[in-house]
């Protein structure tokens, strides 16, 4: 500061008003002053700004996968919430990846974020411990954090779940096939648990063939499916574990040789326009964001919180593909 | 450290290797350390490690858009080139805000990014300039910079548009709307002159009622098409200028009391599962994100290269909606 100072032919004084806008500074002062700047590549340090004022108005979050569209809304509404209050967001991605999250996580914490908030890849966080300890507030969504007491904010996947399949069941399905994430991924068995729970309130046995968990890509979706569809008893209707499967599902029934129901949890884009129209468990996922998000300032504006795990609830939206009867 | 040390009952050292994985450490040594680490919640200072080394394997990408699933292989790509070559991730959004964009890409800088990915929404960069000669390696992606001379990569958007609306004229259509984002992005303005390229050379006239820029929002884009629709003399077919764009417009067409001809610009997801499909121009999103990445470690592994502009050719996909003829 000292050279853009001299350099500009100014006091300390009016370089630091400048280089932090308040007022008092003629325009032709502050062009100088730029012109000072910008000759001599001076960067302000905002990190040492930072450890003077203990704060530095910014929020980490760290997400699953950039490129599913879950959780485009729910990133879109962190980001806003986070705007309201004067703060910057500052993601990075875990990609499903357990060792990521954590590296992640923790590289945003050396970056001293004021909070953080995590959709977990992993089901240990007490690496996370010593950084909450250090008053890194810590929100968890979507998924529940993994042997720490932490804020978590997430869907009802049991229920929505059940309710999905029991719209299946009251269609007229008996054998119906379920199609879910990797068994590591809370929402992929909280979903399966809702599954089963539908099957047996309706006295319905359910085959080990008509059951997968695992990975969501195209290939593998589309061969479990067909297996099941090839069955000396067929499925006649699929209940899809997330919209990355239902959407492989939704290509898969529409080469199908006779109709097959399908519900799926989750929303996406354009479902209403398909034909028939795929009859989805909705989660409000902006709303994820946005009670998360709000609880992670209430915890930085000093609130003294007990650990809460707030559920939201889901929504069936009928638009044909559930509400397919059974092939004869 | 040295209450770590002291805690643990190790000398320095010890303590060093434990929380640099480095090996000769017991099992039994390293628990306690961990424990002692836990229990002060110590945390490594990884800013003071990075101004040691200079280099803090950290790529920073300024997004646009947190919620539009065009930018999602695009992101995710770039998140892949990173991890190829070690580093970690950081990105944030400006939500299509010059002032946030500037915002952000600064506090990436001062949290000591070795490079910068940006996907600009505004048009005049030269804020960066300070940082770019001070090291930081920066490439823009999908629109280029604004008044600075730096690397960019993106799709053609004019010869996309031209090739697009001239396959409408081909299917015998003369009054041909255009619906594109606000004029200030690069991307529309270019492809709004690929309209006017394919119509000029097609001999045809374009009246100031069939071509609107502005905002994406679905009741907006709604309206302007009802409008260009109920004109005395309406268009028989849409050129979109994004994704954004077409998904409405799949939705007014779905509506509408006669064929309207569709071409949009981008791929999108279930495109070729709605009837009719949709004929797209589509860009390779993937491809922008990995060529900007490429680009940006040659110049974090010192080349010496003159600011590039790479242009990524786009691929016209005829799935039905751009092959319908005009109602007669």
């Amino acid at each position: 500061m000292k050279d853009v100072a001299a350099r500009a032919g100014v006091g300390l004084k009016t370089v630091s008003r400048v280089v932090n806008g308040e007022p008092g500074v003629t325009p032709d002062t502050e062009k100088r002053v730029q012109e000072a700047i910008e000759a001599l590549g001076f960067r302000r340090n905002d990190s040492a700004r930072v450890l003077r004022k203990g704060r530095t108005a910014t929020v980490g979050l760290v997400l699953e996968d950039l490129a599913d569209p879950f959780y485009g809304p729910l990133n879109r509404a962190v980001e806003e919430v986070a705007r309201a209050h004067g703060a910057l967001l500052i993601n990075g991605s875990s990609a499903e990846d357990p060792d990521r999250e954590r590296e992640l996580a923790l590289a945003l914490c050396a970056r001293r974020v004021d909070g953080l908030i995590v959709i977990p890849a992993g089901d240990d966080h007490r690496y996370l411990e010593p950084e909450m300890r250090a008053g890194v507030a810590t929100v968890f969504v979507d998924r529940p954090a993994g042997r720490i007491d932490a804020d978590v904010v997430l869907s009802d996947s049991f229920g929505g779940a059940r309710d999905g399949v029991a719209h299946l069941v009251a269609a007229g399905h008996r054998r119906i096939g379920f199609l879910g994430d990797h068994a590591h991924i809370h929402t992929a068995t909280e979903r399966l648990r809702g599954y089963r729970a539908a099957m047996e309130a309706a006295g319905l046995p359910v085959a080990g063939s008509w059951v997968s968990l695992g990975s969501t890509a195209p290939d593998q979706v589309t061969a479990t499916a067909r297996t099941m569809l090839a069955l000396p008893q067929p499925v006649t209707a699929f209940f899809a574990g997330n919209n990355r499967v239902t959407v492989t599902l939704v290509r898969v029934l529409a080469a199908a040789e006779r109709p097959v129901a399908l519900v799926g949890f989750d929303d996406f884009e354009l479902a209403d326009l398909l034909r028939p129209g795929v009859t989805v468990v909705a989660q409000d996922a902006a709303a994820l964001g946005r009670v998360a998000t709000d609880r992670l300032f209430q915890r930085l504006a000093g609130a003294h919180l007990p650990p809460s795990r707030i559920e939201l609830p889901t929504r069936l939206i009928p638009r044909g593909s559930g509400e397919v009867p059974p092939a004869p």
